[in-house]
């Protein structure tokens, strides 16, 4: 029995940032109903690349959900929703703000239908505030709350994270605020909006980038991969692949020259953290012409009987044959009915006593659709098949 | 009364990822008792710049919470503890895994003292597998977990991303895993544990990086600002600064167009997504040498105007006094008993009827522990000032 086994999710959400938080919330354990259009379904069906005309992309995030179609503009799909309503939890979606307001669906209209219900909405700037009703995608707002003007080579362009984090974050705060509000309910009896916006969570996570500024007047800028203020704090060339050193305190930096086979821990003008800031410009020549007399698989076991932290800088092949990250069951395959057996990234909340679990692969369009509407909802297979000979469903 | 007033954490976490989760619950309302060494405290508040002595790097994300020494070295030290954790519902630590049972308060130990005790762990790599033991620093799980190797400009080298999510994305994971683990106590009434490791993180953002390996066997690249699939989804330079544009469709990429005043959307090389993929080098200049006609103000009115998603690169500068997030509270004063006013980011969860609150800056180093010792314990006068003389607090 998963954690949340007894939440019951409508889950109205495209592409990431909501699909992100619903599945968090699905492989602890909730029921998630994802509605998607008829015929069409999550705009990310269509992101490729695919396995056997299915959607790698969609696989991935939609594990664990079972898929409903409803046409939400057509009369008896609101109707169907707003009976849904009163047999779940939380609601979530991630349309533009008012666009449930103009189907008729509301937060007012559905807290009516169901006032325990959470109404959980991601979006890309807030349901508040000048810019509430502009498009947003993660480019934008990547680039908006500053993550990318610290993000890139030293001194060069400001550079976009690899992965969709504006999405992401906001997928991770949203399934933390469902959870809050639950956990709020079961005092109070009642549900409330949960109204997250992408822009603020990249503004939430600049971490020291903020407090830097306001106390030194100093605009951030990139700073490739060196550390801020810690010295050596960055990868370095070997003669194979680059590793990366962190050698966090005087004590690690002399264990690092000792490997090294270099003197500087002794040397003042390194014998301290500020002293190696202050004298990187020597310092690093020094270092890096010693990584290149080993491999950096000779130098990861060296560091790590030393407790050096270090690490390669992986790329994808070399991520998901990871000892640890495949011992963590971080990397995990799903049976697909239509795509078969497919690799996706695991559950990182590992919980003790009622762990997580992959129940099942991402549903096919409409896969549930039958069962939901017959046995939560009673509807008989007459009234079913004019559903969908009207394309409500 | 926020969401989770009525939850309460013993905080033994440092640096980042733990305070991080510790900040989440406490901006909703649940009672932070963070423990720190005494004299020294949490190894942040060393972090620079400091404002009157105090770190603004401590004060922004140690907001919300209550500070007590206690010396858990000491066997004074772990009794308080002991007698603490029977009064809290979660414990928070990020030691290395091992470092709690050495000490005798391990898992084991605190969950027969206190059966409903939810005890959440952040490490670098977690408390299982072959590199459970090792030292982990944002650096290394960032370029071990493969965000670097696909973040930098295009074909260019692996990129540090410059916020250390490798901490933050744990830090939310784990204030995700406590409420779920909360929720559920709530059936079973037992605890457990939540484990959580940063780079089990790291692999679970790698979002659409892993399905591309998966299906196609192409290590994913750097790809600098680009989207991987959607024409044009990238910045471009202006007659002042660039400016992010994402025309995600057809549709948007004639009224795109028509604003820059070209004939782009009716020519077959450019009139599809594909095409333009596909004639993406002829495109660009075409693109560019337009964009290069206006300010970067000026386009973003006629973009917004148009509903083209697009937005500034802003710069932390920017960041701080953007209309949106002014409105969105993401920006905050707190007042400092020592450092002052001093502005810090807001709570990114928005929740309607019990909204989260900063309701007092950071604490000073121990300035609870009288008060928490005598409250909640009941300690004497007496026995306070001989655990402050034994330095036990």
């Amino acid at each position: 029995m998963g954690a949340l086994s007894d939440v019951k999710v409508l889950d109205l959400t495209r592409v990431l940032a909501g699909p992100y938080a619903t599945m968090m919330l699905a492989d602890l354990g909730a029921e998630i109903i994802k509605i998607e259009m008829p015929g069409k379904g999550d705009d990310s069906r269509a992101y490729g690349p695919y396995r056997n005309g299915e959607s790698a992309y969609f696989m991935s995030i939609n594990r664990n959900k079972q898929s409903m179609t409803l046409n939400l503009k057509a009369p008896e799909g609101k109707e169907i929703l707003k009976e849904l309503i009163q047999h779940v939890d939380v609601l979530v979606e991630n349309f533009r703000p008012g666009t449930m307001e103009r189907l008729g669906l509301g937060f007012d209209v559905l807290h009516e239908l169901n006032p325990r219900l959470i109404y959980a909405a991601s979006t890309g700037y807030g349901q508040t505030g000048p810019y509430s009703q502009r498009p947003a995608y993660d480019a934008v707002v990547q680039a908006m709350g500053g993550i990318m003007s610290i993000t890139g080579s030293e001194n060069g362009v400001p550079t976009r994270v690899g992965s969709s984090i504006g999405d992401i974050i906001a997928g991770l705060f949203l399934a933390f605020g469902i959870l809050a509000a639950l956990h709020e309910r079961s005092r109070s009896g009642l549900g409330q909006l949960v109204d997250v916006a992408m822009l603020d969570g990249q503004v939430a996570i600049l971490e020291n980038a903020i407090s830097r500024f306001e106390v030194t007047g100093v605009v951030p800028k990139p700073i490739g991969n060196r550390h801020p203020s810690i010295v050596p704090f960055e990868p370095f060339d070997t003669l194979t692949d680059p590793i990366m050193v962190a050698a966090g305190n005087d004590k690690l930096f002399e264990s690092l020259c000792e490997l090294l086979e270099l003197n500087c821990a002794s040397d003042e003008r390194f014998a301290t953290n500020p002293a190696r800031q202050a004298n990187y410009a020597k310092l690093r020549p020094l270092l890096a012409e010693r990584f290149k007399t080993k491999t950096c698989v000779e130098w990861q076991k060296l560091f790590d009987q030393a407790g050096i932290p270090n690490g390669p800088i992986n790329t994808v092949d070399k991520v998901v044959v990871n000892e640890q990250i495949l011992a963590r069951n971080m990397i995990v395959e799903v049976d697909h009915p239509v795509a078969g057996v497919t690799r996706i990234p695991g559950i990182p909340v590992k919980l003790s006593r009622t762990p997580g679990e992959i129940r099942f692969a991402a549903p096919l369009l409409g896969a549930d659709t039958e069962a939901l509407l017959s046995g939560v909802l009673g509807y008989s297979a007459e009234k079913i098949a004019d559903l969908r000979a009207k394309q409500v469903i």
